[in-house]
C-alpha cells in the first residue's frame, strides 16, 4: 500500500489545499486504505462475480436445455470525479476508484480543482503500487484541468463515478446519456438529509438531541453530503425547547474555513436565499464573524405551510446551515415527507412511545432515502457491506446502488452468459472443479 | 393461474391478430406460465432480497460501528411495453411484467398495437388471478392507444421495461431521462446477433451448419430479437460451399406472414437497403413471391472491406434476411468484431482445432454481447437463472442486466440500509431469528 509511504506528504498537501485539520486527514487516509482492503476482501470472497449455472437437460423435450453459465465482468474503463470534501477517502484513491478497480475496470480520474497537488501525490502512490504489483500502468491515470466533459464523452469510457454538486452532476449526466453509446453514470449529488424529531424523544431528551444535532450540523464546517440540513419537529413547547437549545449551542461555535472559495460563496448565497425567503426566520448564527473563505453556522426556522409552498427551500445549502420545519404533529411529518425529493439519509429520533408513529411512516421513508437511521445522524458513513450511500434522485442519479459498501463494486459489472462452452474455453471462474473457489449458484440455489 | 382458464380464447385471439401458428402460441403460453413459476421460485428462495448485515461493534474506537442491515425493495410502479413478436411470453403477462411484479412493483402495461384484443384478454386473466389471491386490483393495469410517451413521463412511474425497435426505444428513453425525476429504462432494442464460422467447423460440417443457420434465420419469419442476421466466415472454398448450401436451403422456403403491416414494410425497406448498398451481392431469395404482409427470406453477401466501410449494414433488418461477411481469416473476424455495435448474442461454430483462435477473440466477444454460445444459434432464449438476454448498447439500453433470467427481477429493486433500528420496527426480512427464512449475508459472507 504505497499510500502509506507518502502519507506525510499527502496529508500535508491536503491540509494546505483544503484547510481540513491534519488529524481529520490522517483519519481519512486510514479510511482510504481501509476501503481498499474492504474491496480486496470482497474480491477474495468472490460472490461479486455472480457465478451461476443452470444444469443442462440434454434429454428434455421438445428441446434440450443447454449448459448455461453466467459470471459478471467489468464494464470497461471508468471515469472518476472525486469529491471536494474528502480529498483522500473519496477522491483519487477513493471509493469510486477502489470499487471500479476491484470490478476489473481501468480508471481515469479527474483531479478535483480543490486539491490538485494532493491528487497528483496520490496518483503517484497508486502508480508505484501498480508497478510494484506488476500491473500495467494504464490501469490508472489522472487527468487535470477542465476536461470533465471530454472525459465523459470519450468513447473508451464505459461508466462514470461522480461525487459533487447537482449542477455539475446533471450536466455530466446529460453528456453520458447523449453519447453515441450512452453509458451509466453514478452521480452522488445533493441531499438535505431530513431529521425527524418525534414527540416522545423530544420531550424526554430534546436538549441532548439538540447538542448532538448542532455537533453533526457543524462537523467539518458542515461540508458532508450527509449533513443534517433539515429538521422536522412538532410545533409546541417541546419543539421550542429543542430550538432554543440548538440556537444556544450553535451560537458558541465560531466560523470555520471552507474547502474552496466557490463552496464558501455558494454557502453565503444559500444562507442569503433562506434569509430572504418568505416565512423563514433567522434563529441565530455562530460566534463572531466569518473571515476569508469561512462559513459561519446558521439556523433557520419555517412553518410547515411556508416550507411546502417553497420547493426552493429543499435545495441543499452545503455548509453548517440548518432549517427547522415546524410541523403539525405526525400527520405533518407525512405531508412534508411526501413533498421531499430523494435523500441519502433520513434520521429518526424517537423513544419507544414514538414507534407506532414511526412505523406508519416507514414505507414513505424507504421510498425517500437510501439509509434510514435511528437516534443518530447520517454523518459518518461506515465502510461496511450493508451500507447504502445512495438514494432516489436527486440524492443520486441511480438509486439502484450505492457508492459506499459492497454493492459499490457491482455498479461496474455486467453479466455475460456462456452457453454450451467447451471446457477448455470457459473462463476459470466458470470451470468445473471451481479452480478459483468462488461461491456459486446452481439452478437458483447456493451450490458447492 | 387464470391464464390457463382462458387459454383457448387467448391463443385464438393471438393467432388472429399476429398470424403466428397456433402450436407456437400454445407453446408460448406455456412459456408465459413457466416464467411466472420461475419468478415464484426466485421469490421463495429469497436471495433476491439481498439481505445483509454488518455486526455492530459497540466498543470500537474512536467510534462504535452501528448495527447496519440492508435489504432491497421495489423501485415503485413499472411501465411495461410488450414485444410485438411474443404476444404472450413477452407482452402483457410476459417477462417484464412477471419480474416487476415479483420485485413488488405495480405494473402498468401498454397494450401493443399489434395484438390489442389478446392484450385485453390476458389483462382480464391477470385481474382475475389478482382478485382470486386477494391482491389489490391496482397492482396491474392495462392502458391502450398512443399513450406510451405519457406513460413514461408520468410521475408515478419509477422504471420502464421495453421490448421493441431501436427508434421507439431511444425515443422513450429520452423521455425517461428528461423527466423532473429521471427513471431507469430497460429497453431491449436491436441486435443482429453475429455468427462466427471458424475454419475447422466450416471444413468438417459446413453444409450441416448452413442448414441449421437457414432454419434459425427463417424461424418465425425471422422475427426474433436473437435472429442470426450476420454471419462472419472466411473467404475461400469452404466458405463458398457454406454459402451455396445456405442459398440452396433458403430457396426452398416460402414467404411467411409477418406480425404487422409495419414490420413487413420495414422488412421490405431493410432488404431494399441491402440490395442497393455498394458491394452487397444478392445471393438468393425464398421460394415464390411474397403475398400481402408476407416476408420472403433473403440472403446477401459482402466483403469485409465493404462491410466495414458502411456502418448502415449493421442496422437490424427484422425478418428472415441474413448478410454473409467474407472475412480475411481469423484476423478479419477480430477487425469486424471491433467495428460492431453491442449485441444480445454472438454464436461461435467451431471444432477443437478452432479453439485457439476462439480463445483469442473471447475478451472481445465478452465486451460485445450478453450471451456467447457455441455450436448453436441464439434463437431459443431459455428461461433460466444463468440466462442473459441483454447486452451492450444498442442491444439494450442497460447492459448491466437482462430481461430473461434471475437478474431480470433485480432490475426493479433498490437497496435500503436500516441503521440502529429497534427490533420491533425492523422489516420482517431483517429481523433477528430470520422469520422469513431468507438467505442472508453477515459481514460479507453467507450466514444463517
Amino acid at each position: 500500500m504505497r499510500l502509506e509511504h507518502h502519507s506525510a506528504d499527502i496529508v500535508a498537501s491536503a491540509h494546505a489545499e483544503t484547510a481540513l485539520p491534519v488529524a481529520r486527514l490522517q483519519g481519512e487516509l486510514g479510511r482510504t486504505t481501509g476501503q481498499l482492503r474492504f474491496f480486496a476482501f470482497i474480491l477474495r470472497e468472490g460472490s461479486f462475480a455472480g457465478v451461476q449455472f443452470d444444469s443442462p437437460l440434454p434429454e428434455r423435450l421438445p428441446a434440450p436445455r443447454p449448459d448455461l453459465r453466467q459470471r459478471r465482468i467489468g464494464v470497461g474503463p471508468v471515469a472518476v470525479f472525486g469529491a471536494s470534501n474528502f480529498p483522500l477517502a473519496f477522491s483519487v484513491a477513493g471509493g469510486d476508484t477502489a470499487s471500479a478497480l476491484a470490478a476489473g475496470c481501468p480508471v481515469v480520474c479527474k483531479a478535483h480543482s480543490g486539491h490538485p497537488e494532493t491528487s497528483r501525490l496520490v496518483a503517484i502512490a497508486i502508480g508505484e503500487a501498480l508497478q510494484a504489483q506488476g500491473f500495467p500502468a494504464g490501469i490508472f491515470s489522472l487527468v487535470t484541468g477542465s476536461v470533465g466533459a471530454d472525459l465523459v464523452a470519450h468513447p473508451a469510457i464505459r461508466a462514470v463515478g461522480f461525487t459533487g454538486s447537482r449542477h455539475g452532476g446533471t450536466a455530466l449526466l446529460a453528456i453520458a446519456q447523449s453519447r453515441r453509446v450512452p453509458i451509466p453514470m453514478y452521480a452522488e449529488m445533493s441531499s438535505i438529509n431530513p431529521v425527524l424529531l418525534f414527540p416522545g424523544a423530544l420531550k424526554s431528551r430534546g436538549a441532548s438531541i439538540a447538542a448532538d444535532f448542532v455537533a453533526s450540523l457543524t462537523l467539518g464546517v458542515g461540508q458532508f453530503c450527509t449533513n443534517p440540513g433539515l429538521v422536522l419537529l412538532p410545533r409546541g413547547t417541546d419543539g421550542d425547547a429543542f430550538r432554543d437549545a440548538a440556537v444556544a449551542a450553535l451560537s458558541q461555535l465560531p466560523a470555520g474555513t471552507m474547502l474552496t472559495d466557490g463552496i464558501c460563496e455558494a454557502y453565503g448565497a444559500g444562507v442569503a436565499a433562506w434569509e430572504n425567503a418568505p416565512g423563514v426566520r433567522a434563529l441565530g448564527r455562530g460566534a463572531g464573524a466569518a473571515g476569508i473563505r469561512q462559513g459561519l453556522p446558521a439556523l433557520f426556522e419555517v412553518s410547515m405551510a411556508d416550507f411546502l409552498a417553497q420547493p426552493m427551500l429543499q435545495q441543499e445549502v452545503f455548509g453548517p446551515a440548518g432549517l427547522l420545519v415546524r410541523c403539525e404533529g405526525s400527520a405533518g411529518f407525512r405531508q412534508v415527507l411526501q413533498a421531499l425529493e430523494g435523500q441519502l439519509t433520513v434520521a429518526l429520533h424517537m423513544d419507544a412511545t414514538d414507534h407506532a408513529d414511526a412505523h406508519e411512516l416507514l414505507p414513505l421513508l424507504e421510498r425517500l432515502a437510501g439509509r434510514i437511521l435511528v437516534n443518530g445522524f447520517g454523518t459518518g458513513v461506515e465502510v461496511a457491506h450493508a451500507m447504502v450511500h445512495g438514494g432516489p434522485w436527486p440524492a443520486t442519479s441511480d438509486s439502484r446502488t450505492t457508492s459506499v459498501g459492497a454493492l459499490a463494486l457491482e455498479r461496474f459489472l455486467r453479466p455475460v452468459c456462456y452457453q454450451n462452452f467447451p471446457a477448455e474455453l470457459l473462463p476459470e471462474a466458470l470451470r468445473d472443479g471451481n479452480p478459483w473457489n468462488l461461491p456459486r449458484r446452481r439452478d437458483g440455489r447456493a451450490a458447492q
